[in-house]
């Protein structure tokens, strides 16, 4: 045939632009680090030294999730700063709901052509949040696919390690007749139900308001909240026993899982404040109630399952966290009922 | 408008569908436990207990990746079975190069509409090879991204988790003057270089052999060696220094990562037996002697830094891996040199 030999650039991966990619997030990386890592950047894997005298029994606890097509807004906007925020917080507070301290978090980024600049944004965005979180970014993957995935398309995916002495695990076991339910708000979606509210919204100007109190736009990108130092200072100080983050599935699709059997929950869903967007949505759609509360957050993006419901709504509202007391554990019935629609 | 209430099944993401996949993903997780594997499947998190008497100064090793397009080729032959085992070597042989033992592996996977049959192919192929590595398999999140990406689409990430004695930790700070390098076979292209692969020869019937003792379709879905074991039990044995895992960027682009300061490597490529599909894509591309190096494993996964390679030869031969002394550490250079380039 005749042709130059074939270089893998020419197949569409760029080994230059990959270790441009590196370079830019080196520094990001080195903001995040922690006393306990060790080893250099670049080597194969990250490397962590455990204090084996801070625990008596430690369990490691490990989590992974995605963004979901919240990212697929991020790429319309072209803005990808939030998106790492949103993708350790779903994994740091899926972590932090057994009581455990993240410790390290990885990445991983699949693009389609490699933008070095999207993706510095979004590893700037991980880094940031990482800090919150109080886990080191150790190591991550960013991998191209040329002809597989369209140039701009981008997923990203998480994954990170806690630690708990086994004593303190939250969870089932600790629940009891009786106990409090206390939501924690939430910025908005934070990372779920994108799918459905990007069809009911996605076509329309993200740049207006909509009757909204902002941007479109900026109320579907607001970044997830994070819960990991407000959850751990709240199971330190008082009587935790079960923590649940509202991600897939909302309120009634996660709240079984703190529930022992033979034990109930009731939420009066009267009590949460439905942020302006997930109101936007049901009308819209329209979406009926109970399709919102299993598939959105509704306003609630953690909720503590505690002794002294009180103690810690005024503890999380010292720490900027609104807070209310949204249910109660019950042991006449089992299940989640949600109670008090309010025809949203 | 008068349409009816939209549901989020309408918009595309089935939950019924992703239960389904929980259900059928369930038993083979079960079937890779181990003893420190506590708290139930379905929970937010993987729990894994460590025997802190097992060690004096652990160090926590992470390693997160993909495999690339090499997907591209499993959907074209509807094949989702060896996919699984890529992914896990990927990871777990990036967790061994320090001489960690694996402990937990977490999966991610991303589809366009969830394909319940596929998911548990790709997951028991995960399990499998989480066997084969000794890990547990603890968590993962599977994600459906409709209307992002192609109905048929699928992406996998995995993240692992492992533990080794801070004095037992492989890697360039051990390599001296004069250690030899032994290669382990490769089992083909492994998990790298696809997308040059495919640029090559992705057009070709895939059932036809082409040269090849087999189908091309085989050739290029061969499952990724897995060399934890062999690498665990050379480094208990024997003296081994470093191990360096050959990914992308082949032998040039990672025989660096183990080299110390001072210090420099010379590969003799014609200890090499090329694998045939690498042959057939070199004549085809045509790809030069240089690119291919510098994409692909050239018949080596794995390289062992050592102080006697004829008795880790001989280890290895016992243990059903051709391996083969193919070159060595010297103090008159620095960085990699590849000599005997045969053409290919």
């Amino acid at each position: 045939m005749g042709h130059d030999p074939l270089t893998y650039a020419a197949a569409g991966v760029s080994l230059d632009a990959a270790d441009a990619a590196v370079e830019a997030i080196r520094p990001h990386v080195a903001r995040t680090t922690r006393p306990e890592v060790t080893g250099a950047f670049g080597g194969f894997s990250g490397l962590f030294a455990l204090q084996t005298d801070r625990w008596r029994q430690p369990l490691l606890v490990t989590s992974c999730d995605g963004v979901g097509t919240k990212l697929e807004v991020a790429r319309q906007l072209g803005q990808y700063d939030t998106v790492g925020q949103d993708l350790v917080a779903m994994v740091v507070d899926d972590l932090v709901v057994c009581g455990a301290e993240p410790l390290v978090f990885n990445d991983y980024i699949a693009v389609g052509a490699l933008d070095v600049a999207a993706v510095e944004r979004i590893v700037a965005g991980i880094a940031d949040a990482c800090v919150i979180a109080g886990c080191a970014l150790v190591g991550g993957e960013t991998a191209e696919h040329p002809g597989v995935l369209a140039p701009t398309h981008v997923d990203i995916a998480g994954f990170g390690v806690g630690i708990v002495e086994r004593d303190d695990l939250l969870g089932p076991h600790r629940v009891r007749d009786g106990d409090d339910l206390v939501a924690m708000a939430s910025t908005g979606l934070h990372s779920n139900g994108y799918s459905l509210a990007r069809h009911v919204v996605g076509d329309l100007d993200l740049a207006a308001d909509h009757g909204l109190a902002e941007p479109l736009g900026d109320a579907l990108l607001r970044p997830t909240r994070i819960y990991v130092r407000d959850c751990l200072a709240l199971s330190n100080q008082l009587d935790v026993h079960a923590l649940c983050h509202v991600t897939g599935g909302g309120v009634p699709g996660n709240l079984p899982r703190v529930l022992p059997d033979g034990l109930g929950a009731v939420v009066d869903t009267a009590t949460f404040s439905i942020p302006p967007i997930m109101r936007m949505i049901a009308e819209r759609g329209p979406v009926e109630p109970a399709e919102m509360w299993r598939t959105f957050n509704m306003g609630a993006g953690m909720i503590a399952v505690v002794g002294d419901g009180a103690a810690a709504v005024d503890m999380l509202g010292d720490r900027g966290v609104d807070a209310w007391v949204c249910g109660r554990i019950i042991g006449t019935t089992t299940g989640v009922e949600l109670v008090g629609f309010d025809g949203a």
